[in-house]
């Protein structure tokens, strides 16, 4: 179902998923005057404690779905694992953004690389493996060292494991759980970056600047922004955002991972993953530019203008994990540092507590 | 009773009054990972929508407060008309911040001048009047015009008259509901400015930038930052908001109304008005610097390091009034427009449904 007319203030956004990027979406909400309701089965959910209602009740719930759906307006999401059917009833009686296409596609690593290959876009060798024999020939097309990965539900590096030269087959189809899976070559990159854009109902994109990311055993640690890349790789991102978009007919803030790989020393571009979200590496955008992430996705699904994403300011963002965040004290005494810290009640080695934008004024 | 360590992330902030006041208090604490609780009367209060509790009662529901006390660490609010015996209370069972002094201070007017005539602040010539003789006592002293003002409960211009040289005294004693009241005398300005301040705890002092302020009606419509007003006047401001909140032992941000006049050439500042909360021509700060005033009450209030008042654009506040925020839509498409909507379920003429904060880049 599409979003007939711009929702008005006083609307309510539903929102599957209450962790901190559905709570980050509530504020950015609330900030615009509309309301959220969030549906998420964790009774501790971060985001239940800044939206105007919520239901926490499990995602196969069809009764507590659909009591949720005649409560809101517009139905979007915050992580990309939400099940086809939980999205399929709700799509059928509330408009869905991004739509179910989007969520198929990013949810199934093969059918991901598979969708981009066919609109043009350079992504590492792969090929999908269902059991050891199909292993053992993808090995022999693509080589070693390669990234044996779950087609599905995969994140912060689970489900995946590395294939080196001397690497037992077996162990490695054992490691991932002996599931449906996807080989893909490894990418010698320079740096990994990211685009996060924003498409409306009407077909307006919108794209933010750039950021470099530093990643350490699988999960972000720093975005810094403007990545140093050429400018002809920057417009590159951004056709690549476009074309992504566009070849979905995608509604809200996705954030699309890149490799950046050097050919005859030329910066070349290659696409890692799609997230049909807001993302880890736009956080950032919540200091140094007037339009944060969340906001343009509220705006994007709420079928507003997409606001401008410029920027105001340089900016370095860094995750803070576990115990990091018991820092904030010393992280407040920081002159120009913006701090979000989720609320989460319980810290966990690894877990996101919050993040920090490190601002200093733009140089150009 | 006093803050006695600084709040960590999970503690509940009690904030009296749901307005758009608290509803952004509530929303900068949430950025912290700080909890909020509203307490309120209006079941409709804008800030429910975005706090993870609320209690709706009255000010005056004795067991209502004590068990809103119970549930928070720290107490503060939106409004400066929190009843004397409300504050009372929840002071003696939690840390109240701005303090029961600063309430008293800014409840009354009369007290109010007092206090800044005492500590060597200029104001407008002013005295008591508690009857139609006193009246005369004061025309008298101070002149016409003067306007005749109520002690207590005034605000937008509410509970206020102006006496012209043909006032008939007694209309003038009836128009104001002949309440104990102020005669102030006219200040002949050229400007209304204010400067937005806050003060942590331990007496740490951030004062921002100084907004020229436009008032249609007695009510806010734009403040404009920075303000075309000499630095040694920028200066004097800034020492008027640290002798003022220094004097109360105050904690908080702060809101001090004043007129600029010229003398001898010289700009010169007089107090018209504290605010002892948050103020609305401060609301561009949310836009226009990395900390707001509203995180930056939450961060005093709370304990946690005063942030930087730095201001990285300049901008124009502009307020929402009435059917004014109907034109969401085109302010959604400005490119540099912050817009802020305050949940409000009806709207009415004058009534202040939302701002927008229109940026540009800093000149200096």
């Amino acid at each position: 179902m599409r979003l007939e007319k711009p929702l008005p203030p006083n609307s309510v956004i539903g929102i599957l998923g209450g962790g901190q990027l559905g709570r980050m979406l509530a504020l950015a909400a609330a900030r615009l005057g509309l309301q959220c309701h969030i549906f998420a089965p964790e009774p501790e959910s971060p985001a239940f404690q800044v939206a105007a209602a919520h239901t926490c009740a499990a995602y196969a719930d069809e009764k507590a779905l659909a009591a949720f759906a005649a409560a809101v307006d517009v139905v979007t999401y915050e992580f990309e694992n939400v099940p086809a059917e939980t999205a399929a009833l709700l799509g059928r009686l509330k408009p869905l953004a991004p739509g179910a296409e989007a969520l198929a596609t990013s949810q199934d690593r093969f059918t991901e690389k598979t969708f981009l290959s066919k609109i043009g876009l350079a992504t590492a060798p792969f090929a999908a493996v269902e059991d050891g024999e199909s292993l053992e020939k993808a090995i022999a097309r693509i080589g070693r060292p390669a990234i044996l990965k779950t087609r599905r539900f995969g994140y912060d590096g689970k489900g995946q494991t590395t294939l080196e030269a001397d690497t037992a087959l077996d162990r490695a189809w054992a490691a991932i759980g002996a599931k449906p899976a996807i080989l893909e070559g490894f990418v010698a990159f320079e740096k990994e970056v990211s685009v996060i854009a924003a498409r409306g109902w009407d077909g307006a994109i919108a794209v933010y600047d750039v950021p470099e990311n530093h990643h350490a055993g699988h999960i972000l640690r720093k975005s810094i922004v403007p990545a140093a890349i050429a400018s002809e790789t920057e417009a590159e991102a951004r056709d690549i955002a476009a074309r992504i978009t566009t070849a979905l007919d995608y509604v809200g803030v996705i954030g699309v991972e890149l490799f950046l790989a050097r050919e005859d020393g030329r910066e070349r571009l290659i696409v890692n993953e799609i997230a049909p979200r807001v993302h880890n590496s736009g956080h950032w955008t919540m200091d140094a530019c007037l339009v944060s992430q969340f906001e343009q996705h509220i705006r994007a699904v709420a079928g507003w203008p997409l606001g401008s994403p410029d920027r105001h300011s340089n900016v370095v963002m860094t995750n803070l994990l576990g115990g990091e965040a018991d820092s904030w004290r010393d992280l407040a005494r920081e002159p120009h540092t913006g701090i979000h810290l989720y609320g989460k009640a319980e810290s966990r080695p690894g877990r996101k507590m919050g993040h920090v934008n490190r601002l200093t004024p733009r140089q150009d």
